[in-house]
């Protein structure tokens, strides 16, 4: 199984699932190609959330605002799991979740991935990673090592979210990433709010409910999403809106009494 | 086979299959998933639209305002398919349409799906109907009672479409949705334009064509759509707009003379 | 083996698949549904791309401003691949190409697939080339000839992209089409640029790039896409704002010096 994501939009996506199929007939699934444009970050967090969910496959990841410089191609064993794509931080959350999830430990393995000459310096999905995730699949994950492109490497641009400050009475935080319905996913930990009626967000009282439907539509409310984070959502309407957060914005949540 | 229905966007859908795929390897089949935010109705439409031409088949659907409140989880059964999703009347047009198709009655199956403490509150689709969709296909849709999650039920949120009144020189209906391109389709059968070359539609009349190029382009039409409904269009534009209707708006076609 | 490519959006898609499944158990793979609706040129242009980077397929594509008219439906063979759809030009730039790169020239057999009384005038995709597509996935690209509803044809609507004027100093050509990133695609050879740092374009002087960060972000460049043809962009931005030129743009390049 192969799986492939990236902020190519369409018909890109499709040459990269040509190459691949023209060398392996792995099961493809698509994780999202209209992930936003060159956004390493918002990306990075997805892959943290989804991959874990599938069985042990190749995952081909390209959001990759440095095409065609010199930037390297990493594979990165997680386990069971192979994460293939750009070195620019995009694959390291998910492969480090990916590990622990399956050892219980956040260990993995890192290779550089050689390649010459590709045919377009600004299409490496193409002819760069998808050849590369072919390869992979093909050989298998515990045999990485036996290809010839790939050799052990410890430098590579890492990615890491920040962690939020949590005391007894107040968490501070930060807005990771907006989903599609508008649900603003903080770095805060769901359990912060264990307990909790309503919690003071930012110096406003705002209700805590365990579904969004706790509160009437169009009302604000702070949930725990389905990553386990602390959510600023609105029933039925845009949490990002309604808290004017946006990516990276400070998030303070304060216990009431 | 198992078909996939959802408002989820981007990249949540890949989380159901990878649930799925850790527990089957039926092959999957994308219906949607940027069908309107919460639009059960919508959906609705769709579903009985599209799934009647798949073999037999689970369909897994999820567009669930009330994600986390007690909302049951059903499966239907309708002929050699089942229908999994929330219990909001989302599968029942599609179910009585497959069931028709089928055996010539609308004779369904209701089964409520028990499940406990999902690991969210708001991704369902994830945490139970995406493992309800995988039991039932490695089960088999003939063997749904088999399943211990599975318990027979007559008490459901049920979704009808309103039925048009047609008489001998017009008939009054509604707009039930409006596709991608524009085409506000209607509940009015077909067959009421017969032989006509133009109608009187809202008090204007409107050239009736067997296709959008039966007249300029710009220009405004009546037409029997792909599902076999009027359907209130353009050539090369779009109907909604052109004739100003939306969901749920009144349509009235007079036969003149 | 079968691709899938129209405007159609969603769900349309997915009823041509389930019409397929219910024929063939062949892997389908998306090259896309969100083309420029209507717009046969721009898909034209993606299907001659994206294709030839597949092993041998079934391609079904579907842009068909003049569906419901006689215009006729085409099988088109070209080399170990078939192409099925509407005639209207899409599907010529495709299969020359994929001859060309299977033998060396450009020769293709064209088909009429015949078809009479589908169940709708508005959903040829459905009703006339989801079955078709089957049929020739099931009696083998090869064997084309011995389905009953073909027949040999050199009447057909073609399509052909213009060839630019090039000679020493300069080049003039246009924008074929602008992708999902804003780059406008030209239909001017790569190998215009080789060896230049900076050229002429529509009178200003501009850098050519090797990869888009070749130039700080917000900047302008010529650079020579994935397909080998010059294309107008800005890195991290969208050329065709950047250069104010659209689709059918003339582009003059001149080499200075």
């Amino acid at each position: 199984m192969i799986t492939l994501a990236s902020d190519f939009g369409t018909p890109y996506p499709a040459a990269m699932k040509g190459v691949i199929l023209d060398r392996t007939d792995a099961r493809l699934v698509d994780v999202g190609h209209d992930f936003p444009r060159q956004d390493v970050r918002t990306a990075a967090f997805w892959l943290r959330e989804v991959l874990p969910y599938f069985p042990p496959a190749v995952h081909l990841a390209v959001v990759d605002p440095g095409v065609g410089t010199d930037r390297a191609a990493l594979v990165v064993r997680a386990g069971d799991h192979a994460l293939v794509g750009p070195d620019n931080g995009l694959l390291f959350p998910a492969a480090r979740r990916l590990a622990e999830e399956q050892t219980g430990a956040s260990e993995i393995d890192v290779f550089d991935y050689s390649y010459e000459n590709p045919d377009s310096a600004t299409f490496h999905g193409r002819d760069v990673f998808a050849p590369a995730a072919a390869a992979v699949h093909e050989v298998g994950v515990d045999a990485v090592e036996s290809l010839d492109a790939v050799s052990p490497t410890d430098e590579f641009a890492d990615l890491r979210f920040p962690d939020p400050g949590v005391d007894e009475d107040a968490a501070t935080g930060e807005v990771l990433v907006v989903d599609d319905f508008g649900n603003a996913v903080t770095n805060l930990p769901g359990d912060h709010l264990d307990g909790r009626d309503a919690v003071t967000v930012n110096g406003e009282s705002v209700p805590v409910g365990a579904s969004f439907a706790a509160v009437d539509p169009g009302e604000r409310l702070l949930t725990v999403g389905s990553h386990g984070n602390v959510e600023l959502a609105v029933n039925r309407g845009r949490g990002d809106d309604a808290f004017g957060v946006g990516v990276g914005d400070s998030v303070r949540v304060e216990l009431d009494g």
